[in-house]
């Protein structure tokens, strides 16, 4: 391939500048009322009708000639014959003269003749027949009654036709998003079907041999893995407003790739495809482009996404992201989204960055702009820090930590801790975690993290862990079995747990404890340095060599595998059950868990340790609430 | 109906209680990845493989056994043999020995006896046959070959099995709401399908024989308006997490109602009824909830709200709501959405409330909660101002204005104006509006409007909305005719509109001036005293009294409907449209839209003031901006 392209990088404003003007026009369309909540008005909304449409009494009362109850009140009352009643939802079927009124209910119609209504309250019935309290007189005795005990206006308690909505008003205005409340307006209005944004549509296409779409079979002995960025990336469109395609992803097969590519192009506004970074892809990709659209970008000055392509694919809009997930999510949110999120309508979320302080001073390289991974944690008072997160761009644990995307200024060198940062989230959604924790992996603490209601738990092992906390950004740190120095952290919760040799569960080769492991030839899987389980196997060894009078070093040697960890907390086991090895270091409650056999070497204490400036945080008091509530745990 | 349940009113804490303790138990349903956005995890996931799950080449470049590079350097390389290569997604199919080398991709699996990788730009390819520059030996110069730049240890450039994710980790914890990163991950992990909380469902029943449901026909002589609260109510479930499930609104048909209420809480785990307030209505629910269920609360001491039943129906959950639309909204937003929400699982969102100041002082009512209905305007030192909303409770354009809800204090008597409250917005994704209109409505002006961000205008004619400038609240106000007394407000925009007499089409009682209203048998249909036109018609008649040599008043009492005007701005047309007037006031454009024949009287100048505090707000600026930008307007 010819990489020359990449010499003459744009910057980052050029290439928003670029993507801005692809113009990704989504069009309208009409949906029922009902399906209408979240979406964006298409026109102005004005009212077709009168909101009431008729003169509408306020309460239950009398309706009636306001002159007719001039000078009334509670010692005076006025009497009026009732000549009808008038109920909600039904034509009134009388006519109100001098000297008359009408029951009316709330919400009728105001019946002809009648210019106000007095409620029920002021007034008094009168049964036919009965004596005349006000005057004494007997004169229309035969007739029902009321006495008006208060004196009203011409308009008082009615609503008259148009004077919650008149028609003709300008009832909603274009753009407007429909929330319940316009969406009880529109109701009012009688508007079943309303004018919407259509979403943009857009279409995502992963590239590599290696991509597994979830839930098919993942053959890890052939390099697969499994294709994050479809469903990611699709999940982040819909975020923005965007209706996205998910197309199948592709690999070499470049005749498959420019197909996939041009029916993306045909069916959507935008083609966001990822990890196109192989020599081969990116020429299909070229090719298409100039035989059928514009090239605008092809680099940009950032770190990561300087491949970014940005152009027309035929009559559709075209963005490469990196394929790493992280660095395409940062990508997609620092440059795609807004102009998905504008397209559909959608106004910038109030939830969409948040403002922090640095955690740790964090180095950048000059002279391109960069986004930083970035996690949120609450501090001791309550402020936000914001620290990076860099497991390397390929790992998509950093998105289970990262929050979102801080942008580094080309011109800056460095974040130093305290220093005012803004965080745009992955998602208006993003809730930073309540409780951020560190350390070794361990099933009782899992179930303690259950309980909590938002916490991050980064299972990176003791020692690791021990580090993170001492570095100031985690609320606490789990770490197992002996520790080579303490570090100034609160202990606030213990318990132990029994650690061993995981083995098969017929236990084929009969191993009974460590001395098996040194003397005979078994091929043992350990975990690496970081986990507290190889600590307290070394500290075995080491006793062993004791009691044998030898040195720690030559039973080491003696034991195949000792050296070589792996970093997960059960691939030992899981190594053991695949049959290449004989037994692993682990715990009993994995041996238990996978259907394995176990023996014991002994119990270790896992402490969970708080940063002391973090204990009266309401995420850290939750945990100490849980681990107080938990009978396995020993509260310091 | 007997009321005296209503006696025994519970406190807003005890109605709570009891709509917690109807525990409205949501289930379960696996969703696949691509529809999980938004979800809320029901369960712990767990990483059941290691990601990557094979030891991964970080970078381009060549796997090899570190211990081949100790000690190379620029000046001093190893030469490697290069026995073969190994692509992403393909297994390798070659082992690497002492003093070999094999060509390796990004993502590729590391070839057995391969321990490390060092990276293309660290090394220099050996063509076969060429002679190797590092010793000028020429042995094995028949083989493809690599020299080494650099030493590297074991593990270097490497990308562990298992060091990514680990099999066995806790992934995702219960509770989790799933964004795009979650979404990424579980793809990393092959999850296709996930576990989520279902939504619990709500069905909704409307109450009161003169609903219409939006889209079907209204008589307006019958009394009869559209139905709010299905539509808006049934949103607010679905913004709390809940699925609405709309039924037939029923009337005063006992059967029908008793039927309904039955189906909806054999169908749903709640049953929101509203404007059950009709005696008749509330004593077939009464029925209904002593004979299969129990009434936990009948009456709260809340305004509005206090008529609020809270129990069980059947096995369902039952609340009673008011009828009118923002009582109803109030109620559901401070009552009940906070149970959907916790049933749904749906953390409260950051954006469901606001904090800001009165604007105004709001008395209140001691002695009951209530609930103020509130519009946000921001001030014009950026600031968020809080104003009372109140039309009256039974008016829908109430929910126009309204963002959301203040809850008042029993032993509250009064907020004074600056004071600090909390808004309950009627949904996370309420915006409060960046401008605040109020005044003539008019159509020059409703096409500005649409060119704003996101404006909020309330057609409330002239001299209120010149009072409503006065008092603090609105931003601007438009204004139309002369006006009696002038305003501390600043003038930023004027144009002028021809007004006069909207006729029938084909005038058939050819009117040609105001001197016919006069003098013929003409019937008007004219606009309330709020109307600036209503302001420009009576100087007309005071000038042609003037001209006529008689007075004003003998001229009024001449015009047959002089005295009783609309509020609405077409309806006076629309009356003569429906033949119930000969001629109405108006202007020129409602006539041209409604295809009716025009009589001008006159033209009146439409001003816009800005409150002088305002100016600099960015709402106030963007209008200024639109208002400069149009040809019909004369900026001051």
């Amino acid at each position: 391939m010819d990489r020359k392209e990449f010499r003459d990088l744009v910057t980052p404003a050029e290439a928003r500048e670029a993507i801005h003007s692809l113009e990704l026009g989504a069009g309208t369309e009409r949906v029922p009322l009902a399906e209408a909540r979240g979406r964006i008005l298409a026109s102005r909304i004005d009212a077709e009708l009168d909101v009431p449409g008729f003169d509408r009494s306020s309460m239950d009362g009398y309706a009636l000639r306001a002159r007719d109850s001039f000078g009334a009140d509670e010692a005076e009352p006025a009497r009026l014959a009732v000549v009808g009643e008038v109920h909600a939802g039904v034509e009134p079927d009388v006519e109100v003269g001098a000297g008359e009124a009408v029951e009316i209910s709330t919400g009728a119609v105001m019946p002809p003749g009648a210019d106000a209504m007095v409620p029920v309250e002021r007034t008094e019935h009168v049964e036919p027949g009965s004596a005349d309290r006000a005057g004494g007189e007997t004169a229309g005795a035969d007739r029902r009654a009321v006495l008006v005990r208060t004196s009203v206006a011409p308009g008082d308690n009615v609503m008259f036709a148009g004077a919650d909505v008149a028609a003709g008003e300008r009832a909603l205005g274009p753009g407007t998003r429909l929330t319940p409340r316009e969406i009880g307006l529109l109701s009012a209005l009688g508007v079943e079907e309303v004018p919407v944004r259509a979403p943009p549509r857009v279409g995502i296409v992963s590239t590599g041999d290696e991509l597994v779409r979830p839930g098919e079979k993942l053959t890890s002995a052939r390099g697969e893995i499994y294709d994050v960025n479809s469903h990611a990336i699709a999940a982040g469109v819909e975020d923005a407003g965007g209706e996205a395609v998910v197309y199948p992803h592709v690999g070499d097969d470049m005749v498959e790739m420019e197909r996939v590519l041009r029916q993306a192009a045909g069916e959507c506004e935008l083609v966001l495809s990822s990890g196109s970074t192989s020599a081969s892809a990116v020429d299909v990709i070229y090719r298409v482009i100039e035989e059928r659209g514009e090239l605008l970008v092809h680099g940009v000055s950032v770190k990561p996404g300087k491949p970014m392509l940005v152009g027309r694919l035929a009559d559709s809009a075209y963005v490469g992201l990196p394929g790493y997930p992280v660095s395409a999510m940062m990508v997609f949110r620092t440059f795609v989204a807004p102009v998905i999120r504008e397209a559909a309508g959608l106004p910038t979320a109030a939830t969409a960055s948040r403002e922090g302080s640095m955690a740790v001073r964090e180095r950048s390289e000059e002279g391109r702009l960069r986004l930083m991974p970035a996690g949120l944690v609450e501090g001791g008072d309550g402020e936000t820090l914001v620290y990076p997160v860099d497991k390397g761009s390929g790992a998509t644990t950093s998105l289970a930590e990262a929050d979102g995307v801080v942008v580094i200024d080309p011109d800056t060198d460095y974040l130093d801790a305290g220093e005012a940062v803004t965080v745009e989230l992955f998602s208006p959604d993003v809730r930073p975690p309540t409780l951020v924790g560190v350390g070794e992996d361990d099933p009782t603490l899992n179930r303690l993290l259950d309980r909590l209601e938002n916490p991050r738990y980064l299972a990176v092992g003791s020692r690791p862990g021990l580090r993170r906390l001492r570095e100031g950004v985690p609320d606490v740190a789990a770490v197992a079995g002996p520790l080579g120095r303490e570090v100034d952290a609160e202990p606030v919760g213990r318990w132990s747990r029994e650690w061993g040799l995981v083995v098969p569960a017929d236990d084929p080769r009969r191993i009974e404890g460590l001395d098996d492991l040194v003397d005979r030839e078994l091929r043992l899987v350990n975990r690496t340095t970081d986990s507290g389980l190889r600590t307290s196997l070394g500290l075995a060894v080491a006793d062993l060599a004791t009691e044998r009078g030898t040195s720690r070093e030559s039973l080491v040697e003696a034991i195949d595998g000792f050296e070589f960890g792996l970093r997960a907390h059960e691939s030992p086991a899981r190594k053991v059950l695949a049959g290449d090895a004989d037994a692993g270091l682990g715990i009993r409650e994995t041996a238990d868990r996978l259907g394995m056999g176990f023996v014991p070497l002994g119990e270790q204490e896992l402490r969970v340790l708080a940063d002391p400036d973090r204990l009266g945080k309401p995420g850290v008091a939750e945990l100490l609430a849980v681990l107080e509530d938990s009978p396995d745990v020993e509260v310091d």
